[in-house]
């Protein structure tokens, strides 16, 4: 039996265990893993903010060297990873290797961020002493550590939204403490993650309260989590319903604090007009790519596609369905989504105006978690009339909606809730005749593409991975690239301190050679 | 009878209307205000939809010509200020020039600061075609206005945190909407400004949605306001229920917005020694300026000193004492003020473990509003047994608090809540000895003073006019100085547009000259 980690030692073996099932046959497999107790998520919270003091002194070096280290030891576990994932997620191998290379490369990505320093925003105003009415004090600022973050583990990301993911990333390259919860569906891959993680901190000389990996419920460890008073910030990726229980528990302590809640998007699709047969077919392969890729489990999976109907219209979605029936079922990553799945899919295909263009026939039987793809067919007017066609049915599935004109596709627009993203296909003379039609697009998404798919988000400094409710709980912030450090950070003010006293990015010598504002 | 501003028409003259108050006399002013009807706020919601669609394209030059006229627009307004002011809120003439000047000053600030463009965060990936196994899109990503933005009217700033203070400002600046709930102390003052802003928008070709004024309670036509789908952000200054309300009903809203709320501070003033005479009487002459500012009617007001006691800190209280008897009573902004003020110093007075070195006798039965100073006296062990005495008395009231031994020191910090400020007076050496608490103070504030009273906030680039809970909602902003602007905005990514698609700010050639993180 494996219990949760606690710093650099081992949690409570309680009674409540749970294993890990494998999703290409259904059997549960053979470790047993112990629910944390109350009291080890307490523990876990008071380490961290003693270490939240210490690690608020580290330089940027000191923690490079870190996310570097742990970079390095990541993908010295690839084989072992890619062995555990197999067998929790039904993960093929390629994806496997891809995102144990996202995952070391994201931490690198940070390592090169606070190595270099600019990122603190750091801001100078000058004494003058002699200003007339009164003398003006000396006062600088830059961004320092929130405390501890509690960060989840996505079921969709074992890797990279996970343990030594992108949340827990930029909450060390903030200099902040984490807590992680362990995702029910992936606790050895978490366990496999969190030693390296462990041995790692011993090795760079780091508090052990800078991490920690908790076993356990959303609703119970989950929750305690949040609630606990020293936490400052929460990091999650997964679905609206959990990302918002988190939200309320966190707006509702006595000191509320941020949730960086990444939930839901059907990532619209609009075609401004139709398409010559080449361009048909190389969107509609593009589309089914898309849709398809890592069976559909994707934040930017594009669930909904706007088009121009008519008889281009029949065409494109008999096209697409036709390319869409040729995707073998694949396991998806748990029984919890896989019913998800199902169940979005019987409540979208009995929904009156939706037709079901093709559903892959399932073996409903099957122990393991095998879906297959489904393209549904609507008319603008359908779903104008009923918000749930709106909802996300997370998993290969695609609903085509043709729209009459302009205006319509201009309600269409104004109806959706926040995307994390939405990619426009036409010529760059769409462009143009739509352009207030962007500017409301604009209002509803994090990232707005042309001409591409969404899908394969680039981790770089100018991505968006963010936007309005429901597709983020603060659409003010990314949870991909180097702008996600931005969430874990808050600024101070220092005014009429000594310069050998101030820390080192606000000395009046600019030892670190920092971008600053100064005046 | 006046009644709300709605973008370029006026509200409805509900039959619900009030009056402001000369807080000198207690007599009210003859102007019927008529409550907002929620039809007003509807209204006014829906112009700030359609305006912020037509202001997301405003450029810096734009905006910047707008906010300097208005600007000019308020400094031609002084003497009307003077006037209405004096007779609404009492403040003496001196004060309301200042802070028509800090006003103006503020709106001329942004202006610079969206014309220089700077502060919209730039960020471009350039493409990569040939990049392996997958080439690199293109990706550019900039700082973009959140939409309407929700602006309560502080009590304690007429002109400066009122209509078109630093909220509205900031917001203007982001390109946002602004719909402004007035203070119900000084609605001849708002609307003053109200009309000059109208007036401006007009003149700058502004659409009338940019702006409007809502008379009316926090309770009814504040909370219908922070419910409505329009409205995308939240900027408050006041006090600790009512941010709190407001953060509760955006919180639960079906689409949860970001409410900044500057609430709640006691501003801590820690002494780490005995100072010798000089020092000591400088010191009690520069708190007491500071608490006494404004009647100890400002968010940085400090309402607490630690103090090492002993003999020192007997004739410090004392002699603090002395010199805050000498303060006349002054008249406090309006009843509601000075009723909890009064309210506070009596449940302060009572408990346990308190002293009270000073109160100025009042005549309770004056109409006006009238307060004069307190000092109180405690030790350490009272304070920490009692939470409290942390609560914010809003006055010209201090607690001075005599602590032991540095470890007891220590014990106060960890247990003060969130500030807007924390002043250390002493010597380089104690912030060498005393670097942990230091750390541990930068926790808890926003601003960090040494030798230097926190009253007086400068505005400027580097200042941070932000705390954690509960001196502010979200820790992570600041309401005063260029920082501001960040509350109202969010990052949008483009991926492979055309060149001259872009947002001008992300456009290859770099034609405003920005600076820019480029890859």
């Amino acid at each position: 039996m494996e219990s949760s980690i606690i710093g650099y030692s081992r949690g409570d073996y309680s009674a409540k265990t749970f294993q890990a099932v494998n999703p290409s046959n259904g059997e549960k497999l053979s470790v047993h893993y112990a629910f944390a107790s109350y009291s080890d998520v307490d523990k876990a919270c008071e380490i961290a903010a003693d270490a939240a003091m210490e690690m608020a002194g580290f330089d940027g070096k000191k923690k490079a060297v870190f996310l570097r280290f742990l970079a390095d030891g990541i993908d010295e576990i690839t084989d072992l990873l890619v062995e555990i994932m197999r067998l929790e997620t039904g993960l093929p191998e390629p994806r496997v290797r891809g995102e144990t290379g996202r995952t070391s490369g994201q931490l690198r990505m940070f390592a090169n961020l606070v190595e270099e320093g600019n990122w603190v925003d750091a801001r100078i105003d000058r004494a003058q002493p002699e200003r007339q009415p009164l003398p003006k004090p000396d006062l600088r600022s830059m961004l320092r550590p929130m405390g501890p973050v509690a960060v989840f583990c996505a079921s969709n990301f074992p890797l990279a939204f996970s343990v030594a993911g992108g949340d827990s990333a930029s909450a060390w390259a903030a200099g902040c403490p984490v807590v992680v919860k362990a995702h029910h569906a992936h606790p050895g891959t978490a366990l496999l993650v969190a030693e390296k993680v462990v041995d790692c901190l011993k090795a760079c000389d780091w508090p052990e309260g800078a991490f920690s990996l908790l076993f356990g419920e959303g609703r119970t460890v989950g929750q305690a989590l949040v609630s606990n008073p020293s936490i400052k910030a929460v990091g999650f990726t997964g679905s609206r319903s959990g990302g918002k229980a988190l939200f309320d528990v966190a707006s509702s302590r006595p000191e509320p604090i941020p949730v960086f809640a990444e939930m839901s998007s059907i990532n619209p699709i609009v075609v401004f007009n139709e398409m010559d047969d080449q361009t048909t077919e190389e969107f509609t392969d593009g589309l089914m790519g898309s849709a398809t890729l890592g069976t559909g489990q994707f934040c930017t999976n594009p669930g909904v596609v706007f088009h121009p109907g008519g008889n281009w219209g029949k065409t494109f979605v008999s096209s697409y369905a036709k390319k869409m029936s040729e995707f073998s079922p694949c396991p998806m990553l748990h029984k919890g989504i896989r019913q998800a799945y199902l169940s979005g899919l019987n409540r979208l295909s009995s929904t009156p105006g939706i037709e079901v263009v093709h559903q892959s026939e399932l073996d409903l039987q099957d122990p393991g978690c095998l879906a297959g793809t489904c393209v549904m067919s609507t008319h603008a007017d359908n779903f104008l009339n009923d918000e749930s066609m709106m909802d996300e049915v997370f998993g290969p599935s695609t609903l085509l909606v043709a729209y009459d004109s302009k205006e319509q596709l201009m309600e269409l627009t104004k109806r959706i809730e926040g995307q994390l993203t939405i990619s426009l296909f036409g010529e760059n003379s769409d462009l143009i005749e739509n352009e207030l039609l962007i500017a409301f697009l604009e209002t509803k998404a994090g990232r707005i593409l042309f001409n591409q798919f969404p899908t394969g988000v680039e981790v770089c400094p100018s991505v968006v991975h963010g936007g309005p409710y429901p597709a983020t709980s603060d659409s003010r912030s990314t949870s991909v690239g180097t702008g996600a450090i931005l969430r874990f950070a808050r600024p101070i003010c220092y005014q009429g301190f000594p310069d050998k006293f101030l820390p080192v990015e606000l000395q009046e010598k600019n030892p670190l050679g920092i971008r600053r504002s100064e005046v």
